[in-house]
């Protein structure tokens, strides 16, 4: 063997010596061994091509060096034939390298990224690559088993590194999708390509470090990056505040769609940044669809265009923020020289905000160096216009004054309601909408003789959102003149791979009956996701724990009842919520034996979400309802017309506690339910840490009755919400609780209570400024 | 009139009119209101031409457009002889004007500036100039009255703005002599040109706020300036512990020669800062003479030569600090990403320091924000050369460890003294020295198999100190080669104006004798600067004080002893020490009426620094021997071999009161004297405010006696010099004093004690860490 290696070396080495001059080889490598010996030899021009099927365990260290016209190839036999699953990355280490045709599945990485733009070392200085490129790749739920192991898909160092057309979705654990690192000066300047990219979703992380596209850090923030980023789609990038955080400076961020993303983009950190004909299309409904949040120095934000968009405060289609005087490096710079000019608004019920993130109020319980206090400077709002169909009470939303921005020439159709125009900054006519596709509307009907305001370096801005020159005829808005055809900018067509789609054919559900406990198991392995399992009216007596790893819904046939007696071991469940997992129970009941669970999470490797909705039901007998573990994650929890009865513990999401603003789900939602005779935990969930930034968490308690519960909870406390965002107590009965509190709300937030009745169950108190711990 | 002025204007216009495309156009202008009509009137490619002589309250706004082939030009009619006085300034309003050949003296100016390139409103947006030019014009001692008062010399606003070719000096007011503003984005990426001019002389300050250069503040330190700063003489520009403090990002300073400069070049903040082929030039004594000192990121110090520095510590040819981690944006950032290479160290005390700074040690008396601990990283220092004439005991000084520093490829010659070597990337070689001229030498000797080390864009410094390209053969070091000539980087001839020198002829001082009190004033203001004046034997009765204001020695003609008996008013001083009142007093008896005083300087108004020195002689029964009043300053109080007794107060040197860091005079010395009988205020000297890069104030008191001195001292302490940063008490008696203390001294700083005799007066005391004002 040894021999033969030797043989084959020398004759690659062979090659390699005569071959500088040839041209373009093609090497075909079935397995990892072949495929590392073919890097090893490879020539600028070659192509190496791997064998159709599935590549397992491949840690893929691409260690050669192409040239311009000759880059060395490393592509799949067939565009997604070639699967990288198991214990799998792809490191670049040279020049003029490029991947094709790779599609990342069913496994993660054992680094701290799947593909990396260098090989790291411990012991002498990083292998930095430089013209390097991954194009028409997918990687799709490549998650590290635990959401709190952090890595990155997609890592890039060094300089001239290309992302492109690739399809990336699904990152549930911690740590940014993409992120361009630009410590060291091999990295600064890199002139990066992110462009014609589909992001497709990322589910909402719960909790901070769930960026789509992260550009520096705050310790690199005053580096130069100059990476570009055009022409993406990004469709449902859910998993935080921040679809894009730019940190350093001189990006550019031009013709990407925003669609249906709840968060922003972001200039977190540096400065310098152009916002150049983007779209941020929204549903006229959810309020968490961001658009662009502003901080620090001279970004330029231009000829983009927002749609129905409904979000405020941070995630306002324009949200400026207020400063930390004197910041300390990793908080908040003052917003000084911002130009947002030639914008389109339609139908967004906050189009801009100043003041963002002010929390003078708070100065009892932050230090000095958290003050948001400092207010935006020597920023002009220019030439842009505004569209709704209802008329706003403000076109600017103070939330600290904005007297140090320059409103000129801006039109707003406010359907005759009256605002504050800014020194006449802000002009109302009445304007007409002409629709080019769904989502994209152009506002037309501006008077004649109405100019664009010409502000230093406006003649910059060369085009408009369509690319149309603005030379020869210039006016405001995103988009030059009226006659205009559809972009066709959710043509899924024109991002991401030539190979995968993430359209889902919509199929009906199939229903399932089991008449049996001992078949049930077997048919939730064999349902679909998706499928509903029917049970016959009686008695199921269940021993084990039942795995639900995909969408399911459980009811009881029409007209039946079905009664599921657990007697499994205790603290087990009788549903286990694994990745995956998203659980319907409907028209069910559901009884333990006082020592095990309903429903639980698993203990470890949750590498993907759980789900949870139990309606008309009921439950009784458990230790507990649910039990969420550490690093598991619903984005939904519902019950509904559910009684809850004689547990031990009730519903059961606070296992992040080490106040780095994780929580365990987004949305908790009990109504019209019945709690009696829960002893603690009755609900219990918690997110810890000061974090402006994280918004969430989510409780809704509606039109519900809690009857004898709480006697046991330590802190007197019915529901505990400790720092959970949104907080709504409506129509409640809360009635002989042995309680002090029903509950402590957090005034600052967004809690509130109305309609509740209160009887012999402590209080509900409201206290403006928690205390809580800083996490920077 | 008014008809006359209407024809002018009318006559004005028809030549604008008609002259659009016309040639060059002479303008002849005599007085403020011609040049203001001819200003008014102006067409690209006119010359405006002052009239020679003096024009006094001047206040001229350049405001015209000129073209890129046709500046407009205002010039003197002669260079040299349009002297600018009284109050007056020159501020630019437009595009490609040029101003050439004005003297700015006996003035200053009423605004915030004496040239600015730009015209401010308060109402309206300001006119910011662009392609604008100062060339071959001198600004000499324009200083406001006020130490306190700032201004600036040269203020640059908007771009592509250049100051050349001019010679500035005697700044004394608070306020850098040159700033680059970038607030804005009109003056960001401004590519301004300070170029070949003599900056001569800038005095101590006594205080921060004196730099020769700034370019932006802290709070524009993210913006790009890209300001080019070459091929200046800096000579004696001693105003602070900054000659250029540069706070932007991507300037560049090449081919620059600081001599005798008690500063350095300093990247205060912003980063990427270029330092290419400068000279720093010591005496081989003074310890004030600064070289490089570097905070932020990403600079490259290259090709820079260095000769006979002795600074250490913030002082050092190449002092590194420690930076604050997550610092506030005033403060100081950690040091990454910067690039040491190819410089030349000959004879210098201390070349590189690492960990400049540090103050972890007073973390009890300063907040975390303060604390300077974050140690440089990513740095490298490679191809350097030094030479020692006096092996060193270390080359590198770590006041915190320098391990995130790369040390490649430096050669020292430390005539076989040991030094760590830092894994080898420093190392010993025996050197020859070949003088190019007095103060440039090139270590030769190289070992020919020594290779320069190749970093990261290495191959981007392509050339070395002397312009050669490295390209062909590159060796380590600031010079390529051993065949080079002298670059006479002391020819004064090439900085600076075509008509004005700097250099004063020596001339002999003439001694005046005079044998009456009555003559004495007379004399002095006959005298010329540096005259002695010598009195006869015998008793001179002065009943008004003496006006000092010019450089002056009075003495007692040889073999005799003179005695003045001052019975002027209380409070008022025998000498009155004015602006430029430079006093030396020898072998004299100075004696008042217990109500009056001995020295004192101007209560307001001092625009220029006074100095006294008392040799050998006696005084006694004043009320104070020295009042400095606030906003005075002295570069030097001396007292030797002179008996002090009988005063109510001593030596006040107290008034800067406002901790802002500053102080009344930077070397108080007292050696060989005796002091009895002297109540309070005996020696009070004083700095206020935390500031750890003002780093002044000296006070020696030596081989002295205090007798029976400070029992009316409220506070107790016979010699009093809060905040004095080197202060030095050694062989000293002290006896019969009623004090607590005799000293408190700052350990921290360098405040010694030593051989000094205490008897019956206290104790003098040693506290390492000083409780102060924070400053910032």
């Amino acid at each position: 063997m040894i021999k033969q290696r030797f043989f084959l070396l020398s004759m690659v080495f062979a090659i390699f010596s005569c071959s500088t001059n040839s041209s373009k080889n093609d090497i075909y490598v079935k397995d990892i061994v072949e495929l590392n010996e073919a890097i090893t030899a490879a020539n600028p021009g070659d192509e190496i091509i791997m064998a159709n099927g599935k590549w397992e365990d491949v840690e893929i260290k691409f260690r050669a060096k192409g040239t311009k016209e000759k880059p060395i190839v490393l592509r799949a036999e067939t565009n997604g034939e070639v699967t990288i699953e198991g214990l799998s990355y792809l490191k670049f280490g040279g020049e003029y390298l490029t991947v094709e045709g790779l599609y990342f599945k069913n496994g993660f990485s054992p680094s701290n990224a799947v593909i990396d733009f260098k090989i790291g070392h411990k012991d002498k200085p990083d292998e930095i690559s430089n013209n390097c490129k991954v194009s028409n790749c997918v990687i799709e739920d490549f998650n590290k088993p635990k959401r709190d192991d952090s890595d990155l898909w997609v890592q890039f160092w060094g300089r001239h590194n290309e992302l492109s057309n690739c399809y990336i979705a699904g990152k549930t654990n911690r740590g940014p999708t993409v992120r361009v690192s630009i410590a060291g000066i091999e990295s600064i300047n890199n002139y990066h390509q992110i462009v014609n990219n589909h992001f497709g979703p990322r589910p909402v992380k719960g909790g901070p470090s769930g960026e789509t596209i992260q550009l520096g850090d705050s310790y690199t923030s005053m580096s130069p990056s100059h990476t570009y980023v055009a022409n993406n789609l990004f469709e449902e990038c859910n998993g935080e505040v921040e679809v894009i955080s730019s940190k350093t400076n001189f990006n550019v961020f031009k013709n990407n769609v925003f669609f249906k993303s709840e968060g922003s983009l972001v200039t977190r950190h540096g400065n310098y940044v152009t916002v150049d004909g983007n779209y941020f299309i929204g549903d006229g409904v959810n309020e968490n669809y961001g658009g662009i949040r502003i901080i620090n120095t001279g970004h330029w934000v231009v000829n983009n265009y927002f749609y129905g968009l409904k979000g405020k405060s941070f995630r306002s289609p324009l949200a400026v923020m207020n400063g930390i005087p004197k910041s300390p490096l990793n908080r908040y710079n003052q917003v000084t020289d911002v130009v947002v000019a030639y914008n389109t608004y339609v139908n967004c019920s906050s189009p801009w905000q100043f003041g963002v993130g002010t929390n003078i109020a708070q100065a009892d319980v932050l230090p000095p160096s958290e003050i948001r206090s400092a207010r935006a400077i020597r920023t002009t709002v220019a030439n842009n216009i505004i569209y709704n169909e209802n008329g706003l009470e403000s076109i600017v939303v103070e939330n600290d004054k904005a007297d140090g921005v320059m409103f000129k020439n801006n039109i707003v159709d406010n359907q005759g309601v009256a605002f504050k125009n800014f020194d006449e900054g802000i002009v109302e006519a009445p304007l007409e909408i002409r629709a080019l596709s769904e989502n994209v509307f152009i506002p037309v009907g501006i008077p004649n003789d109405f100019e664009a305001y010409n502000g230093f370096d406006f003649d910059t801005i060369e085009s408009d959102l369509l690319g149309v020159s603005r030379k020869d005829s210039n006016s405001i808005g995103a988009v030059l003149g009226v006659d205009v055809t559809n972009p066709n900018i959710l043509d899924k067509s024109k991002y991401g791979t030539s190979w995968f789609s993430n359209e889902v054919e919509a199929k009906d559900p199939i229903i399932h009956v089991v008449e049996k406990a001992g078949q049930l198991q077997a048919m939730l392995n064999q349902a679909a996701s998706g499928d509903i399992i029917a049970l016959a009216d009686g008695v199921f007596t269940i021993d084990e724990s039942l795995v639900i790893n995909k969408s399911i819904t459980i009811q009881s046939q029409e007209n039946a009842k079905a009664m599921l007696v657990f007697s499994g071991a205790s603290k087990t469940p009788l549903f286990s919520l694994q990745p995956y997992g998203k659980l319907t129970v409907n028209n069910l009941s559901l009884k333990g034996n006082k020592a095990n669970y309903a429903f639980a999470s698993l203990k470890k490797d949750m590498s993907n979400h759980f789900g949870l909705t139990v309606l008309n039901s009921e439950i009784s007998d458990f230790d507990y309802v649910l039990k969420a573990y550490k690093e598991s994650f619903a984005e939904r929890v519902t019950f509904e017309n559910t009684a809850i009865s004689d547990c031990e513990n009730g519903i059961e999401l606070s296992e992040e506690t080490n106040d780095k603003g994780d929580y365990n789900t987004e949305y908790l939602t009990i109504n019209n339910c019945n709690f009696n005779a829960v002893n603690q935990n009755v609900v219990d969930y918690y997110r810890g840490g000061y974090d402006e930034s994280t918004i969430g968490g989510n409780l809704l308690v509606s039109n519900s009755t809690f009857t004898n519960c709480g006697g046991k909870e330590k802190n007197k406390r019915l529901l505990n919400h400790n720092g959970i965002v949104n907080v709504e107590l409506v129509g409640n009965t809360f009635e002989n609780n042995d309680v002090q509190f029903v509950s402590i709300l957090w005034g600052a937030k967004n809690n509130t209570e109305s309609d509740n009745k209160v009887l012999n169950s402590g209080e509900i108190r409201t206290e403006e400024n928690l205390v809580m711990k800083l996490m920077y």
